[in-house]
C-alpha cells in the first residue's frame, strides 16, 4: 500500500502552470488519506475561479496514479482562506507579484506624441502581423484615459479573470493576451479622472500584476503626449525601444520630434518610423489623394537617424474592423514586411539584454 | 508757469494700459522739473522691454501737454530696480499675479478625450470665425505635451514678451491672443517631459499669469485624455463649458463619451458636439467617401443631451493652411453657423454667472 508520504512526494513534482511552483510548496494539498489502492485529498486552489484549476487537477490525479499500488484518486477542490492566502504571502495582489512569472523577451512601445496618428492602429497591426508570424504576442494598452486595444480585438466585452496571484489577460481569437482599463470598467465610456501619478501606477500594474507568462512580443500602446504614461513606461519597463507613428500633416510630425527627443533623453532606442494616413484610394477613380499633405516621412527618419519603416494608406475597411473587434480580419499584407524587419531588428528587452 | 503738483495731477489720469493703474500710483514718475514751459521727468517702467513702453510715453506725453503754460515735454525713460518693483509687490512674477487685470467673459474648454479628432482645429476655426465677428478672442493652449496650436497661427517663431508683472501673450494677423509652451520654448520640437503636476502648474500660470486684457471669448485647447490637463482647465479655470469634438470613427465615440462623462462629473456644461473628418469629397467625382466610417454624430448628441453643432469635412487645404500659419486665410463658411450658435448660447464664465 502506498503511504501518504509518498503521495505528497509524487504531489511535489507537480506545479501551479501559473504560480510555478510545486503544490505542496503552495499549501494547497491538504487531508491525503489513504485506503488501499484508493487516494483522496483536499486540493485548495488560492481561488474557486483560477482559470487553470481544471488543468491542476488533472496533473495531480495523473502524478498520484502513476504511483504503484493507486488504482483511484479523488480530488476535493477548495478554496484557501484569506487568512491562508496571506500567510503564502498572496493575501492580497501585491505590486509587481507576477514578475516573476513572466518571461517577455521583447517589448515595444508603439509612441507617437501626438493623439489621432493611428498609435493603436500601429500598435494593433503590428500585434497581429507578430501573431501571424507565429509568435506569442501580448497587447498592453497604456492609454489609460483613452484605451481603444479592447474594442479591436474583441467583438464584445470580455473581461480579465483574477487570480489572487495575478491579473490574467484576456485572449483575443488568435490568442492575442490583451490588458487595457478598459477591461475593468462596468462599462467602456466610463471616464478614467487620474491625475498623473495614478495613471503611473496602472501602467506598472498591467506590466507587474498580469500574468503575461511566455511572450516573444509585449506591444505597448502608449497615449499621446511625453507626460505621465510615457514617462512610466520608459522608466519602469524594459522596452526594447519605440516605434514612432506620424502622419503626414507637418504638425503630426513636429510633436512625433518630441516624442523622438524624449526617447533620446530617456535612452529608449528608436526602432523606426511608421507614417499611417498617408494617403486615400478613391475607390472610383484609383487615384491617390494625399489628404493630409505630402508625405515628408522618409526625411524626418533620415533626421531622427532612424530606419523608415513604411506607410499606411487610410483605409475605410480598417475602421470597420476596428470598430467591430476584428482587426485580426484585417489582410495586413502592407503590414507585414513592417512587422517582420522590427521583429529582426528589435533588441531582446533591456534586462535581459 | 504749471508747478510740480499740476504735472503730477495731470500724470494721475494716465493709466498703465496693461496695470490699469495710474503712473504716479505705480511710482513710475519721478524727478518732474519744470523750466518756464518745458517740463522733464523720468518715467520708470517696470522693464525696459515693455511693449507698451511707446504707447505709455505718448500718452503721458499728451496729458502733460494739455496742462496750460506746457510747450514741450521731454521724458526719460528709466527701469525700476528690482527692489523697487518688490516694493512695489511685483518683484517677482507671482502666480496668478496678472488675473485681476484680466476681464474675461467667456471661457470655451474644447475637448474630445481622444487625440487627433482635430481638437486644436476645431478651437483654431472657433477662434478665427469669433474674431471674424468682431469678439476679442484668446487661445489657451492647455496641450503642454504636444502643442500645435502656435503653428496654426504664425509663420514663423514668435515668442510672448514679458513684463514683470505678466507674460504678454503674441498677437495673430487678425489680432488673436495666443498662448502656448511651444511659444517658451527653444524650439518648436523641444519635448516636454513632465509628470501630471507641472503639467497642472503650467496651465494655471496661461490662465492666471498671462495679461490676456478684455477678451469675450478665451478657446482653451485641451490635450486628449481625461487625467492632469483637463481636470486642471475644470477645476481651476472658470469655464463657460465645453465643447466636444469626435469623429465618425466609433472607437473615437467611445473615448469621447469618456470626456463627456468627466465634463458631468465636474459639473462643467457641455455646450456642444461638433464631427470632425466626417467625409471626404473627392476633388474629381465630387462624391463623398465616409473614409473613417458612417456618422453617428446626431445620435451621440442627442444621447449625451447637447446640441449637434455641425460637421467639419476632411480638407487637404485646411491642413496645408494650419502648417503654414495661416488658419486665419480658410474660408471658414462650414464653421460660421458653429461659432454664431456657440457664442450665443456660450454661458459667462462661472465666477461672472
Amino acid at each position: 500500500m502506498v503511504t501518504v508520504k509518498q503521495v505528497i512526494d509524487a504531489l511535489h513534482q507537480v506545479q501551479d502552470p501559473e504560480l510555478k511552483r510545486n503544490l505542496v510548496e503552495l499549501g494547497m494539498i491538504r487531508n491525503v488519506q489513504v485506503e488501499n489502492s484508493q487516494v483522496r485529498f483536499v486540493l485548495a486552489l488560492t481561488t474557486l475561479a483560477c482559470p487553470l484549476k481544471d488543468q491542476i487537477t488533472a496533473d495531480a490525479k495523473r502524478a498520484v496514479l502513476a504511483l504503484d499500488g493507486v488504482k483511484q484518486v479523488e480530488v476535493e477542490l477548495a478554496e484557501m482562506s484569506v487568512e491562508e492566502r496571506r500567510r503564502l504571502g498572496y493575501g492580497e495582489t501585491k505590486p509587481g507579484s507576477a514578475e516573476h512569472l513572466n518571461d517577455i523577451r521583447r517589448v515595444i512601445a508603439v509612441m507617437s506624441g501626438k493623439g489621432g496618428v493611428g498609435k493603436s492602429l500601429v500598435s494593433g497591426l503590428l500585434a497581429v502581423a507578430l501573431r501571424q508570424e507565429g509568435h506569442t504576442v501580448g497587447v498592453l494598452d497604456a492609454d489609460i484615459t483613452g484605451p481603444s486595444i479592447p474594442r479591436m480585438f474583441f467583438a464584445k466585452s470580455v473581461r480579465p479573470e483574477s487570480s489572487p496571484l495575478a491579473i490574467l489577460p484576456p485572449e483575443s481569437r488568435t490568442g492575442i493576451k490583451v490588458m487595457s482599463i478598459n477591461l475593468l470598467l462596468e462599462s467602456d465610456d466610463q471616464a478614467v479622472i487620474w491625475r498623473g501619478p495614478l495613471i503611473g501606477r496602472a501602467i506598472q500594474q498591467f506590466w507587474g500584476d498580469v500574468f503575461w507568462g511566455t511572450l516573444d512580443y509585449l506591444i505597448v500602446d502608449l497615449p499621446p503626449g511625453t507626460s505621465d504614461a510615457s514617462l512610466t513606461v520608459m522608466q519602469s519597463l524594459p522596452s526594447s525601444g519605440v516605434v514612432l507613428v506620424t502622419s503626414p500633416q507637418d504638425l503630426a510630425g513636429m510633436v512625433v520630434r518630441k516624442a523622438a527627443q524624449m526617447a533620446y533623453q530617456l535612452k529608449v532606442p528608436i526602432l523606426g518610423l511608421v507614417e499611417n494616413m498617408s494617403y486615400f484610394v478613391c475607390p472610383d477613380t484609383g487615384k491617390r489623394h494625399d489628404i493630409f499633405g505630402i508625405s515628408h516621412a522618409e526625411e524626418m527618419a533620415a533626421r531622427l537617424g532612424t530606419p523608415f519603416l513604411g506607410r499606411l494608406p487610410i483605409d475605410p475597411e480598417v475602421a470597420r474592423l476596428c470598430d467591430a473587434g476584428r482587426i485580426e480580419d484585417y489582410t495586413t499584407e502592407s503590414f507585414t514586411p513592417i512587422a517582420q524587419r522590427l521583429a529582426e531588428t528589435a533588441p531582446l528587452a533591456r534586462r535581459f539584454g
